[in-house]
């Protein structure tokens, strides 16, 4: 069974006596009735960061009111705060090139209801894909990218993106460099899975450098995305072994699978208003 | 790359002295040139496992007659045997009930190239994945098993093997017990995906069984199946860590992921002739 | 740096709703700073758990006032509770046999300060490690046990831990079996070692077992002692993978850095008042 | 059961056809008896390596004369080779300076006779073990390094490592970068042990570099020492998660256990022989 219907509350603020008793006071005032809870101080930049889960039923499924009622405490703490609601499915846009495993990864999680959200579109920069997202019922809209035409690319992503209501961008192995204004637009809402054990291997090809290194650990690393290369905060990483024996195709097969399990936690975390960042860093109440 | 054509022999025998010196003398006089060779002795029942790739061009493309020269030796040391062309693609026929997971995993390998197999034919005693099966040109076979048509309905999957000329067959959470003819009859040629940590929760609802124990991590197993339940040997196995908050759902979330990366995995070793069985173990040249 | 002085209070309950603002409300009353605080409901029993660290000098260093002073809400909400003082070093009797590698690695830790506690004594069945123990100025104490005097002898050892004013018993591969009135008296503060990824391979000889199914990964597990053998809550597990050309020894010689390992955290966990435990299973507030 | 006593031959050449047939026809011709054989062929060098374990006895216990014997083939094909006999314990001398958790496990391990080899010595900058490495009957010699001595300093650890007729050089957190003479001179015999999962975070104060990168896995690399800091060939790596609430201290105590494990493993291989460089990589026939 997956949670019932509940209210997420997240947040963040600066760390001082009495903030989860003032919130946790009020939420028992309004009989919420609290199904997960976690916080996490950060003693290098003393922040508080917190995240509930509240039956939506011992609200009375009313998630304005309860949001109008706790402003007074968002204020009085200062919190950077947001929350959402689980009957409302997120909508998540996909971003696709030439290699299908996260793709098919994602896909297969849909279908099969563990993945409970929207895709409203997939994008990639070829065609590739189009049968097989198409069969889905899925809209597929191919966005050519080339040297020239970057800004007019991109700018056509971000309406795709928009007339989507997209919540979520999820780059399943799109090998491409996003703007920086659609970077800052969509801050800390864009995903992407990098194929390797950040920071090792940065930018291109990061298999065959592994392989050239002599590793006998290859991982990958799912991060939000930021201007800086391979250098956003990072959500979820994971590891596999390999050996002297193993050739770079070696590598690629068994980093997909790596590549896979990461970005769909990493994207399971954000989707459940789990991640929360910190400056360069990510608190994930797992 | 993948390796470029290559034969695979692999066999096991009684261990003594001169059986690699024997072998590889053989395969030099015949200008074999070797691209990867393996070998085990097990102590404990006093026997030789060896598994070679030799470059085809190096034979003269020609498998025939490298087996029929190869046979005195084979004789002499009373070899248990087998020799495969990696130009012929092994073929694969995927059993699966009502979770997908898998069957989307294996389709997934197969549309990139990774799983470079035939899959003739995808069983079912359920029609839910008639759609996605056929859409990837595959046919499909809808053969009910209930309490009563049992053997009726296994003597079918067995026919279907049979027209479809299966090399190996995949219980991809094919959640039925096939009967002893047919395990007896298929005998290390099918592999099914135990949702266990095997010896641990054998049978039904094992991730249950793991949440009622309280275990710290949980598992998948590929192995070979016999006429005894989650008793066949062992190819491949796998654990992710859990803790108390996660509950029996969030398990069988996990649970996936590890069971479509052992699956594969143990798949490949499997018909790559990586995997040879040594009484209720196996030998895995990975 | 290690936390500062801090009050640790820990509790379970029946769950309703207040219980987090109860607590928390009254934490913030005293000025009480907290560092640390997770909390759980376990849907199945119903039933919530919580645990705090508080800054010891944010309530004026005095854990009696405060114990006194909270007695009222724990008997409101019928807390289980307990409150210690990281001040207050936890004495840590250590039982062992003829394997030293448990004992050193308790040894190191305890020497180098990772471990934080008092070691008033080492007991073991043989005079083999007196030595050892003794040069790191721990008295030791050889308690022989043979199948005519085990009541006699366990007996000795529950004096020997009583004089010592022990808070936790610690069986680092002590291989004998407790009687069940120790393991009544001691409740959940004896920690025992299995060689084996529970629940497969109760018993003896677990890496002869393990090697006999064949199976691709070997564990270890720290549980409380409970009087039915290796059956009582676990707190912590770790695998590591293994293969066909590991013998036996290869099985052990792996499994004691796992075992070494796994005994460490699971130790600290129960040090810090981390494992609640909630039936036969443990809530661990890593 | 350790294998029976044997001689580990290994050896890396040109690849080409014919070297396994000569080599395993030359053994046979010997009537040795292989225990374990492993080869391996890089393909982006042309290189091939290989390790044979021979039973003494069957050998006649002569390790001369099998050399002597050898030599022809050896010359034949180029070989580089090595053979030794696991009768004669390897001399490790350990380098050490204020964190004894290495040299704690290491001692463990060789008391136990898990390492089973001579430690002619320990060398420190630091006194503060001398009591330990003495209590267990072993030299122990203080050569204090500063920025002014670095020379005569290391001069002294190499006289005392040719002294004691070293075989390896163990640098269990030992926090000084030797000279590039005796890099130069013990070349891939020195082995070290960096607490990173190299190459993310080269150099000083690798767990601090973690923690602001906001990685969610450490982890711990043993590698041959080379005059280029944390570059040389890496032998084993292994790594643990860690989250959001795990300060620095946590990240180095978790740290440590990874740096036990890692030590010790790539020790062992490189005892056995199991290690054979290629350019700035290892092949490592575990």
């Amino acid at each position: 069974m997956p949670h019932p219907r509940h209210f997420t509350l997240s947040f963040s603020c600066p760390d001082r006596v009495g903030i989860v008793a003032a919130v946790s006071q009020f939420v028992a005032g309004e009989s919420g009735w609290i199904i997960e809870a976690n916080n996490h101080s950060d003693q290098t930049v003393n922040r508080f960061f917190m995240r509930l889960e509240i039956l939506a039923e011992s609200l009375g499924n009313d998630l304005d009111r309860f949001s109008e009622r706790f402003e007074p405490i968002a204020q009085a703490f200062n919190l950077d705060w947001q929350i959402s609601d689980s009957a409302r499915k997120k909508r998540v846009v996909i971003l696709v090139s030439k290699q299908e495993h996260c793709l098919y990864d994602l896909l297969g999680r849909w279908k099969s209801g563990e993945l409970d959200v929207e895709i409203p579109c997939v994008i990639s920069n070829h065609e590739d894909f189009r049968g097989l997202v198409e069969w889905h019922g899925i809209p597929f809209h191919h966005v050519p990218v080339d040297r020239e035409n970057k800004d007019a690319a991109y700018a056509e992503v971000a309406r795709y993106f928009d007339a989507a209501k997209g919540d979520v961008m999820v780059l399943a192995r799109y090998m491409q460099v996003l703007s920086p204004a659609l970077c800052a637009r969509l801050r800390n809402r864009i995903l992407n899975i990098h194929h390797s054990f950040l920071p090792s291997f940065v930018g291109a090809r990061p298999y065959h450098q592994a392989f050239d290194r002599g590793v006998k650990l290859i991982g990958a690393t799912c991060h939000y995305v930021t201007d800086e290369l391979d250098q956003g905060p990072i959500i979820e990483q994971d590891v596999i072994r390999i050996d002297h024996s193993d050739q770079v195709s070696d590598l690629v097969r068994y980093g997909k699978d790596i590549e896979k399990a990461v970005l769909a936690r990493g994207l399971r975390y954000h989707l459940e208003d789990r991640v929360l960042v910190c400056g360069n860093k990510t608190v994930v109440f797992r």
